[in-house]
């Protein structure tokens, strides 16, 4: 067993996720247990300088040349942070795996753009900071094989999930939400994976527009809300709801804009909006999910939206054949199970093992993800 | 001894240069040679594209999400180009160097800015193509122990130009010049390396604007105008050219902003202008090398700004007493010199052996440059 960082910082902008673990092996006799978990949140005049590169308005060259760095930075800070709360030097570390903030996500070639993915949080920086070994920009090689570069944690997902005699739908609530199907007793090549739709994203927006807040708490305005069916109707209609998998979405699909749309067309009371919002959410993953419930059924709810209990009840709501639970209650961290496949995907990359899983990305092999700077 | 690319694409943006070598050892014991070479000229497509991601006006986080993949297939493609030409194939090669196209480069923090650099062209993309093992982002590392993150190419120098009784000046002349001073008999740690200002970029600006012509081909329009001594004598007052080293600087400090700013202010005719801008090169490098002329010296030129022999000519005037020479004069390739010291870095890197120069760039330490995407 070595110790190994496994660092997240996701579409939903909450901070630096860090997963400190211990871990063995490589492909199917991977072990992974995590020793210790934080969220190093960003200031606000990051998160302000995050947003302005993730728009197409105010991003511009030299921002991203330094937000890069500035993030390094950061992702360091939280590496030492999570070593620091376990009582070990950084030192001891085996290896880090960081995702990166990604910036843009470009699943499918375009007019003149090509499939493509960029996230930024330079390594080199980490490395020399935390004095370890970094393994990072996972998603590149995946579209360089044709995949759309997403979703990255199903062989985490798979390793860490399997079990015989249950269908698990790993249901990730992001900012943007996606789901991991194991089947039961299956193998690596059954595993289904693909973005539902919008996770938090909407609802979030909506809370900075009416409330000036960064989230629905516990989904409390949700809760005092009504959802209107009208608008939950539109919004069902949306093409990326419709489409088959495997598909991939973005914070382009569902953010700012697309909610400053919505904002426009539809005049209705704030919490009623954000219940709207919410049961878009729950509806979209219900119908994303519905073709793979066959015997007993498991849907794990894990990242931010897990704790949004107006989510999670809609979420039952929809799924009434569907043992629906929270990370929690399986025994894992919802909020760490993003950074922990980092760690699990560095693992693999430094063995030379692959980390994708073509059947959830639509690449045509499976490969090795990321470059790694030793230290 | 194994065959390995660099590629370089410098911010002369004359298209990829890839270099195919024979190389072995490492350290001081390195040995290289150069086998093929061949520059992959970017369509003016591409060119366009790249010059949009270098303006702060024009940039955005989706053109530079896409060019990095683009980017990296014409990589690719060079390398197979290079090694069709060599008639070998790309399964042959132990790995390759690749630089990256700069977009951005912040040698100092300032006010929200952190220091940094930026380039771009997929390394996954490369490596999938040619199957073979990338080593590129050489810069970043020795930014995160405080260097400037240029020059980079002094260590190749110190191993191909050592040499026991002359002084050796090596001037770059791409769209910014550079030179490495290697004292005669001197060791790793006596290299002086920097920036000396603008190389073809103010000329090549001008030659754009005129006459509609990427640059100024053989120096033919610096040849037949006559050197503005009132111009000459205000671009001589610039700051950087005014600053000791170590130094760096790039297409930000006298690229297309600072060339408008002198058309807008100085009436002259056209090829005055470009005569005035090309003794500005020549007259900054003569400046910049003058206190390290000791006993037998050889400045010796490199880059595009090797072919135009106005420059080189003007050159010759400025250092008496110095011996100035072209690259292929000592039996060397010019245009091959940057991408031969690409090879010469991913060699380093894939040997935990480091590739900076303290010296040259500022750097804290000597550090391993670069991130590892292996096939």
């Amino acid at each position: 067993m070595v110790y190994a960082v496994g660092l997240m910082s996701g579409t939903s902008l909450d901070g630096v996720d860090a997963a400190l673990v211990e871990i063995s092996g490589k492909n199917e006799t991977t072990s992974v247990e995590l020793l210790e978990f934080l969220t190093c949140p960003f200031e606000e005049k990051t998160l302000q300088k995050i947003r302005e590169t993730l728009s197409l308005e105010s991003s511009d060259v030299e921002k991203i040349c330094s937000l890069n760095i500035e993030l390094g930075e950061l992702f360091a800070k939280a590496v030492l942070m999570v070593c620091d709360k376990a009582g070990i030097s950084s030192d001891e570390l085996s290896f880090i795996g960081s995702h990166g903030q990604t910036l843009f996500h470009i699943p499918f070639a375009r007019a003149d753009f090509y499939a493509s993915t960029f996230q930024i949080g330079d390594p080199a920086v980490i490395c020399e900071r935390t004095k370890t070994t970094v393994v990072s920009n996972f998603r590149e090689r995946d579209m360089a094989v044709g995949g759309q570069g997403a979703p990255i944690v199903p062989y985490s997902e798979y390793i860490l999930y399997q079990k015989p005699d249950t269908t698990r739908l790993l249901q990730n609530i992001g900012g943007i939400g996606n789901v991991t199907v194991i089947p039961k007793s299956g193998k690596l090549a059954d595993i289904v994976a693909f973005d539902t739709g919008p996770g938090n994203v909407i609802m979030n927006e909506l809370c900075l527009y009416f409330f000036d807040q960064e989230y629905d708490k516990d989904g409390l305005h949700a809760s005092r809300g009504t959802v209107d069916q009208a608008l939950l109707k539109e919004l069902m209609t949306h093409p990326y709801i419709q489409k088959s998998y495997p598909k991939t979405t973005g914070r382009e699909d569902f953010g700012k804009q697309f909610t400053a749309t919505l904002l426009k067309k539809w005049q209705l009371p704030p919490e009623d909006f954000i219940a709207t919002a919410t049961m878009f959410t729950a509806k979209s993953i219900a119908k994303a999910v519905k073709e793979f419930i066959e015997g007993d059924t498991e849907l794990i709810i894990g990242g931010g939206g897990s704790y949004n209990q107006t989510l999670v009840s809609m979420i039952k709501q929809e799924l009434p054949n569907v043992q629906v639970l929270i990370q929690e209650e399986i025994g894992y961290s919802s909020e760490a199970k993003e950074a922990i496949a980092m760690a699990v995907l560095a693992n693999q990359t430094l063995q030379h093992c692959t980390g994708n899983v073509p059947n959830a990305t639509g690449a045509k092999k499976a490969v090795p993800l990321g470059s790694i700077t030793y230290y």
